[in-house]
C-alpha cells in the first residue's frame, strides 16, 4: 500500500510546540514567526523532514501557514481545508483564516502595528517577502529574517532527509531529449535580457534532465537544484547518494554533477561573474535573492522558463497519457462493478481505497506496466465526509458506505507514462431526489467545460464559470477552483494552466488540466466528478470563422447513470454523456472479463430518452 | 432631428493637415505627436471645439488615437472601428492598430528608438503617460510635452466652445440631494487618506451637484471642473453663462461657483495648503498632476469616489429607468410594427432612423414626456452595413433595406427619468436558414445572461463568456465586450461595471448594464440583441446556500421571432424568451392602438412548440 491510515496526528501536541516556539521568539526578540507549509523548493511536495507546519500544528493539508504571535496563532488556510484544519487542530490553540481573502500579509497590515515577525528567507518566495515587508512597513512593523528557523531548533526527532533513488525518463515517453530542452530553456533566457536561471522547482529539474526521483510521496520528485546558463554545462545539485551508475554516467555527460550544499555558493559565484539571473520570484526563495543581491549580481524577474514548455506536452507524453488512461480506467470499471457488488454497510473508506489500490495495482502488471505510485492519498469520503474537499480517511475517522448516501472518491495513479486524477460520486442503495438534483448540476457543469469551444487566446478564467452556472442558478456554487494543470509521470498538481478565476494563463494546446466541478453540503454529502482533459484544436464547425480550440477527454470511467435525473439536461449534454459512455465502453471492454464487462456495459447505456417538450 | 445625415468627413483634408502638423513638429524638434479623440474631460464625450482627431484625420469614431510621425502616421482604434476607419480616412496617408492588443506605448517600445514623442499633458491621463514614457524610456525614446497643442496651431475655422443651459435634475428623480452625495464622497476621500479630491469628468460633476448640461451631443452633460475637499465647500469651475437664474441660486446655496480659467489655480493653491490630494490616474489630466507637483503638493492615487456611487441607482433612479423603458418600448413597438407594413426597398436606413426618432417624440409628448436627446448616434445598418459596429449612415452610405436582408438598429433616447439604448435585428422578408442560425447563437448568448445567477463578489469578467459559449461552439465570436454601464439621465457608457474579459469591477445591486451580444459578417450582415439590465437581489431557489444576484430586464420590446430557429433553444431559453415577451406585451398594450396592439400581439407570441427529444 501506498498510503497508510494511521492517526498520525495528535492535536493536543500542539499546545506545547507553540509555547516552545514561543520561548524561541522571545530569546530572539521576535513579536511572531511564520511557518508555511513549504520548504526550500517552494512547492506542495513536501518530505516529513520538511514538515514543520504539520509537525507544529497537527494540520497535514497540502497548502497554509501559520503566524505564531505572542498571544494568539493564525492557520491560514484555503476553501478546500476549512473543515479538515477544525478536525486536526486544537481550536483552544489556533484561531483560522481564509488564505485567499486574508493572506497573512493583509492581516498583518490590519493587526500587525508595530509588530516584529520573523521569517526563515529559505521558506518563503521573494513576492511573498515583497508584500509582507510592505504590508508591515504601512503599519510600522517589520520583517526579520532568523538565522535559523525556530522550528527546526525545538523539533526532537527530526525524521531522516530522504535519499531516493533518481530513474531516467526515457525519450520515448518525453518526447524531447534533454539537451532539447536545455536549448528551449537558453533560447528562453536570452529572450528574457538573461544569461541564467536557477530552478528550484524539483519538478522543473526533474522535466528539464529527463529524470524521476523518489524523495517524496506520491510524485516523482528528485529533490534537486539547478543552474541552467547560456554559456557553461548546466549544473545540476543533487545528493549523489540517490544516483545508480547508469543514472550517474547519464547525467555526466549532460552536465556538472553537484551537491545540494554547493549550490548557494555557485549562486555566488554566477552573481559575481556579471550573469543576469533570470529569477521567478513567485517560485524563488527569498534567500537566494539575498545571495545574489549580496554578492552585487544583476537579477531579471520573470516566470520559470521551464513553466510554460513543461506545461505544453509532446505527442509521446499524450500517447503515453491516453495510454495512462486506458489502464486507469480499466482498474476504475473493475473497483466500481466490485463496489456495486458489495451489500450497503460491508464495506468502510479505508477498504474502498485499500481494494483500488490492489485493482490499480493488479491491473497495471496484466497490462505490462507498474502502479509506480498513486499520485496523491486518496480522498474517500461516505456520507458527510464527502463534504469534507480534501478528507483523507484514518482509523479513527473511517466510516461505511451506508445505503442512500453518496460515496466520493478522488484518486490518481503515477505510471511511467502518466499521472492520472479521477473522481466519482456514487449513490449506495437509494439516496432520494434531491442529490440526485445535486449531482446533476454538477455534472452539466462538468459536461459544459467538456464540451467547450473557445477562441486562441481564452484563458481559464475566461471559461470557469462554464463550470458553475448551472450550480449558480439554483443558489450553490463551490468553494475551490475547477481544475488544474497535471503532469507527465511528474505532480498532479502543475502550473501554470488552472481553469479558476484567477487563472490567467492562455489555454494552449497540449495543455492537461483537470475538469473537476463539486458541491459541498457541509455534514450532509459532497459531489465531484474530475476527468483529466487535454486542449486540442477541434474540426472546425460548419462555417465557423475563428481557429477555435477544445478539449479531448483523457479519463475514461463510467459517471454514475444512478443519480441522474435526465430531465435536468438539455438534448446536448445528454449526447455528449451517451457518445462519453459509449467511448469508454469501446476502449475498456476488450480489456475486461465477461462479469466486469457486463457490469460496465449496464453502466454505460444510453440513458433513457425522454420527450421533453 | 437630433443627428444630421451630412457628410462632414472628407478624408482629402487629412493629407494636407497631416503635412502641416509635420511642419509645426519639424518647428519645435519633434519626430511624432499624439492626438487623442479625448479633451481635457478625458470622455468619451467631446465638442465640436474640441474634436481634433476628426478634423485631422476624418475618422469621427468615439475612441481612438493618433500617432504622426515625419514619414507614417498611425491611427490606434478598438474592434469596433477597423472598418469604419478605413472607410473615413485616407488609406493613403494612415495605417492602423487594433488599439487593444498594440496601443501606441506598446508600438512605440516596438518601433520608436530614440524618438521624440510630443503631446499635450491636457489631453493624456496619468496613467496613458506612465506608461508611454516607460516605453520610450526602455528604448531611448523621449516623452515631451508641448506648450500649445500643435493641432490647434494649425486649426483655423475652429468651432465655438459650447455654452449649453444648465438645468437642475430634482431630487425626485436622483433620489439623493447633492448634500448627501457631497457627504458620501468626503466619507469616501477620508477613507482613502486624503483630504481632498479632484473631479474633471463631466459627468462626474454632474452626479454631484444634481445638474445636467447641454454642451455635447447625446449626454447632458455640463462641461465643468470641481473641486471637493473634506474642510471647504465644493467648488465648481463653469462658465456662468450656462446658468439661468434658478440655477445659479441652486449652486450658490450648494458650492463656489468659479470660472474654468481659475480651475488650475485653485488647484495649486489647494497644493500649497497641505491638502492630500486624491487623484483617479486613468480619469485625471497629466497636467493635473504637473501642477500639484509643481506647487509641492501630496497625491494618493485612487479611483474616483465618484465612479461607484454613481454606478448604484438609488431606487428613484430604478423606478425612473423603469418609466422610461416602457415609454421607449412604445415607440419602439410603433417603429416596428410601422416597418413591417413597408414593402422591401421602399425604406432606407436615413428614413428609418428619422421614423424612430419621430415616434420617440412623439411618444413622449403623449406621456408627458419629453425626448431630451437621442442617446447616441443611432446605428441603422442595412445588409453589409450591420458588420460596422459603430455603423453611422450618411447621405453617401445610405442604403435601402432590401428583400433577404438583415436589418439592425442600435438607438437610444435621454428622458428627464433615463437613459435607454437598445438593439434590435430583424429580417427584411425571407433571409434564409444561414442568418437565422447565427441570429439565434446571438439569441442564446442574450438570454443566457439575462438569466444569470451568481454569487455577491462576481464581476463582469467571470460571467462574460455566458454571452459567448454558444458562438464559440460555432466558431464565431464578437469583437467587443458584451455589456457596458448606462447612467442615469447621463452617459450611455458609464463605468466601472462592465461585462466583458476585462471587467473587474465587482457587480452590485442597482448597477445598470447593457447586454449587447453580436455575430457580424463581413460585407454580408451584421446582429446584434441588446436589452438593459439592473443588478438585483433575485429569488433564492429551493434550497440554494448562498446570496446570489441576477438582472431584471429594462428594456421592452420583441425580439423578432422571424429570425429565430426554436429547435436551436434548449427550454430554458425558450421559456424566458416566451415569458419576456408576454410581459412586454402587457406592459405595452395599454399605451397603443389597436393596429399596432394586433401587431405586438402577433410579435410577443409564444414560440411554437416543438417536440425536441
Amino acid at each position: 500500500m501506498f498510503q497508510s491510515f494511521e492517526v498520525k496526528i495528535e492535536p493536543e501536541n500542539a499546545g506545547p510546540r507553540i509555547e516552545r516556539l514561543r520561548t524561541e521568539m522571545a530569546r530572539v526578540g521576535l513579536d511572531g514567526f511564520l511557518v508555511p507549509r513549504e520548504d526550500e523548493h517552494q512547492g506542495a511536495y513536501v518530505p516529513p523532514s520538511s514538515q514543520r507546519l504539520m509537525w507544529l500544528t497537527g494540520f497535514s493539508g497540502s497548502a497554509g501557514v501559520v503566524l505564531v504571535l505572542k498571544d494568539k496563532a493564525i492557520i491560514f488556510i484555503d476553501g478546500r481545508y476549512m473543515l479538515q484544519v477544525r478536525q486536526q487542530t486544537d481550536l483552544a490553540v489556533f484561531s483560522y483564516e481564509n488564505l485567499s481573502a486574508i493572506p497573512p500579509a493583509t492581516w498583518l497590515e490590519q493587526h500587525g502595528t508595530g509588530l516584529k515577525i520573523g521569517f526563515d528567507a529559505c521558506l518563503h518566495t521573494i513576492s511573498e517577502v515583497l508584500s509582507l515587508r510592505k504590508a508591515l512597513d504601512r503599519v510600522g512593523g517589520y520583517l526579520v529574517e532568523v538565522e535559523k528557523n525556530l522550528v527546526d531548533i525545538i523539533w526532537n526527532r527530526h525524521p531522516n532527509i530522504p535519499f531516493g533513488q533518481v530513474t531516467l525518463q526515457p525519450v520515448e515517453l518525453t518526447g524531447r531529449t534533454a539537451q532539447e530542452k536545455f536549448a528551449e530553456i537558453q533560447k528562453a533566457i536570452t529572450a528574457e535580457g538573461a544569461s541564467a536561471t536557477i530552478l528550484t522547482d524539483p519538478s522543473s529539474v526533474a522535466w528539464c534532465f529527463n529524470i524521476r526521483g523518489t524523495d517524496v510521496a506520491n510524485t516523482p520528485l528528485p529533490l534537486s537544484f539547478a543552474i541552467i546558463s547560456v554559456r557553461d554545462r548546466p549544473q545540476l545539485f543533487i545528493d549523489q547518494h540517490k544516483l545508480g551508475k547508469n543514472e550517474e554516467s547519464y547525467l555526466q555527460n549532460l552536465c556538472n554533477i553537484l551537491e545540494p550544499v554547493e549550490f548557494e555558493e555557485n549562486i555566488r559565484q554566477l552573481a559575481q561573474s556579471g550573469d543576469v539571473i533570470l529569477l521567478d520570484p513567485s517560485l524563488t526563495a527569498e534567500n537566494l535573492r539575498l545571495v545574489v543581491e549580496k554578492a552585487g549580481g544583476k537579477i531579471r524577474e520573470g516566470i520559470d522558463p521551464v513553466q510554460l514548455p513543461r506545461a505544453v506536452k509532446t505527442q509521446a507524453e499524450l500517447a503515453g497519457a491516453r495510454k495512462a488512461h486506458k489502464r486507469d480506467g480499466a482498474a476504475l470499471v473493475r473497483f466500481f462493478a466490485w463496489l456495486a457488488d458489495q451489500r450497503p454497510g460491508t464495506q468502510d473508506e479505508i477498504s474502498t481505497t485499500q481494494k483500488l489500490e490492489e485493482l490499480r495495482s493488479q491491473t497495471a502488471e496484466t497490462e505490462n506496466s507498474k502502479l509506480e505510485d498513486i499520485s496523491f492519498d486518496t480522498i474517500s469520503g461516505a456520507g458527510p465526509h464527502g463534504a469534507i474537499i480534501h478528507y483523507r480517511v484514518n482509523t479513527q475517522t473511517n466510516r461505511p458506505l451506508m445505503n442512500g448516501e453518496l460515496y466520493l472518491i478522488d484518486s490518481g495513479a503515477q505510471y511511467r507514462d502518466g499521472t492520472t486524477d479521477v473522481t466519482r460520486t456514487v449513490a449506495i442503495g437509494d439516496v432520494g431526489e434531491e442529490k440526485k438534483r445535486c449531482f446533476t448540476l454538477v455534472l452539466k457543469g462538468m459536461i459544459a467545460i467538456s464540451i467547450a469551444r473557445f477562441p486562441v487566446g481564452t484563458s481559464g478564467q475566461d471559461i470557469d464559470v462554464l463550470a458553475r452556472i448551472a450550480l449558480w442558478k439554483n443558489g450553490f456554487d463551490y468553494a475551490h477552483g475547477t481544475g488544474h494543470g497535471v503532469g507527465s509521470f511528474l505532480s498532479v498538481h502543475e502550473g501554470p494552466q488552472i481553469l479558476s478565476r484567477t487563472g490567467k494563463q492562455k489555454l494552449l494546446p497540449g495543455m492537461i488540466l483537470s475538469n473537476e466541478p463539486g458541491y459541498y453540503r457541509e455534514s450532509a454529502f459532497g459531489i465531484r466528478i474530475e476527468n483529466l482533459l487535454v486542449v486540442q484544436v477541434p474540426e472546425i464547425p460548419d462555417g465557423g470563422d475563428l481557429p477555435m480550440l477544445g478539449f479531448e477527454t483523457l479519463t475514461l470511467c463510467p459517471v454514475d447513470r444512478n443519480l441522474i435525473l435526465p430531465e435536468l439536461l438539455d438534448r446536448e449534454e445528454r449526447d455528449w454523456l451517451n457518445s462519453y459512455h459509449d467511448t469508454v465502453y469501446r476502449k475498456l471492454a476488450p480489456m475486461l472479463n465477461e462479469a466486469e464487462r457486463d457490469w460496465l456495459a449496464w453502466a454505460t447505456a444510453p440513458l433513457e430518452v425522454l420527450f421533453v417538450p
